[in-house]
């Protein structure tokens, strides 16, 4: 057993989705495409700070906070005292993947301070089945896994789901109001999304270019009846100014390619597509 | 059709493979495990740069080249007049898999610059049939695409070959004596290596980690009969200080991690593992 272990997990925006709910977590998921983002979240694993009886703490930004697959992870991974230390600079429930990314992050830290000699598509599958059982993501973890425009084929972890992705690696752009929860949405009818977002994968897998996925992303909001009105508001204006947006699924935020966003007179965060999925951070580097 | 397109394409050290030739040479592959370099090629593709009826350059670090497996992904993607500029710290032919990120660093680039729409997986595969095609190498494409510490469960390009990776990253060094022909090598008798090979497979699996990963590289190069004297010298010195090195498939060149090289007295390059798969340089970055 180390000290301590560190991870970087990327955010995740996804363009568009279809659920593909199963009673084996596993094979649960969804197919659609989105964007990992150089903003991500860093997470330290630290074993054995489990006072009494009372779980281990897990610390986001420095505020105490309960995430049911982190705690699906620990179970997984039989660590119950692996207290999680995690910074980001993405919001929580906005539509960057950030509960995916704890539960990924924490599966690697425990994999390297407990020493449970797990292969990446083990620590992914975890991850994934925790993110699905906790009702919070169905595609974030096996995309943050892999990096890059991640194009999801198949539902489900890795050795269900294919994966693919649109190479290229566009700056990005986005600016977010709020939250929108994933739980209400994957617990209520997803026919309607579903259909427009099997549409979108067919139509973005003839053309994988970083327009088109914007493009595809923009209509399936409106098809699936999930766009808020600000982001309503901020795709019209970009497209007035000759650029395009959508919106992350789900969070009440939207995203654009280049300077699309800026250009239409917002002040959006900006980073990089992230080249490489999640990965363990070395003490000794 | 744009200017030009830049790509990374991390160097790929191989540890143990077993060889699985197919007629098909999207089939055909390698079953093993390695590691991705953060030293890699840089790989500029510009388009139009024919002159008369000979085909379009490729110089690697100002020098002219003829890459087989370049010239098959030129014409796969129908670009026969794409010119390739590129720049390595890695030498050719020393196990390091060079032509491999040529090719693959190519077929991103034409994509790009030629607007040719293939997703990862078909640049891939594209790059990866090339490759066997030319007879210089089998596995070390995919390896590429996927960065990390890669071990390839199947043989074959994206679509065929199944891959996972061990969760690690740690720094890597390695000195290089010169070149094995990896083509006399795979055009022989392969049955001893890939018997070898295949029995590291299963037990790298049991234990995903890289101090298991150079011990088992270390006793493959041996009993598949490929040790050079020059790293068999290297490895003993390593070994009697305590420390752990191997060879690298296919080249006159040992690879440790950690401090292990320079700790018994070496001079390595020193890099880290690659977190990431091949990626585009965008130019507005």
């Amino acid at each position: 057993m180390t000290d301590e272990a560190a991870a970087f997990v990327p955010g995740h925006l996804t363009g568009f989705f279809s659920a593909h709910p199963d009673d084996d977590p596993a094979i649960a998921g969804s197919r659609g495409a989105g964007v990992t983002l150089s903003h991500g979240v860093d997470v330290r694993v630290e074993p054995g700070a489990r006072v009494g009886g009372s779980p281990a703490s897990i610390t986001l930004n420095d505020e105490c906070v309960a995430v049911d697959a982190v705690a699906g992870v620990r179970d997984a991974l039989d660590a119950a005292d692996a207290a999680v230390v995690a910074e980001t600079p993405l919001p929580l429930g906005a539509g960057f993947g950030v509960s995916g990314a704890l539960a990924l992050g924490v599966a690697y830290g425990i994999n390297a301070v407990y020493c449970r000699r797990r292969t990446e598509n083990e620590l992914v599958a975890i991850a994934h089945r925790a993110e699905v059982e906790a009702g919070t993501g169905l595609g974030d973890v096996v995309a943050q896994a892999r990096g890059g425009v991640p194009i999801r084929l198949d539902p489900g972890g890795p050795g269900h789901g294919r994966l693919d992705a649109v190479p290229a690696a566009p700056r990005v752009e986005y600016v977010t109001f709020g939250s929108v929860s994933t739980e209400a949405v994957l617990s209520g009818d997803t026919t309607r999304l579903t259909a427009a977002g099997e549409r979108a994968l067919a139509s973005l897998r003839e053309d994988p270019t970083p327009p088109r996925l914007v493009a595809l992303s923009r209509q399936f909001a409106r098809e699936a009846g999930l766009l808020t009105d600000r982001v309503a508001e901020v795709v019209a204006a970009v497209r007035r100014e000759g650029g395009d947006a959508a919106m992350a699924m789900l969070g009440d935020t939207t995203f654009a390619f280049g300077t699309d966003l800026s250009e239409a007179g917002y002040d959006p965060e900006v980073c990089a597509v992230h080249p490489g999925g999640a990965t363990l951070r070395e003490p000794d580097r």
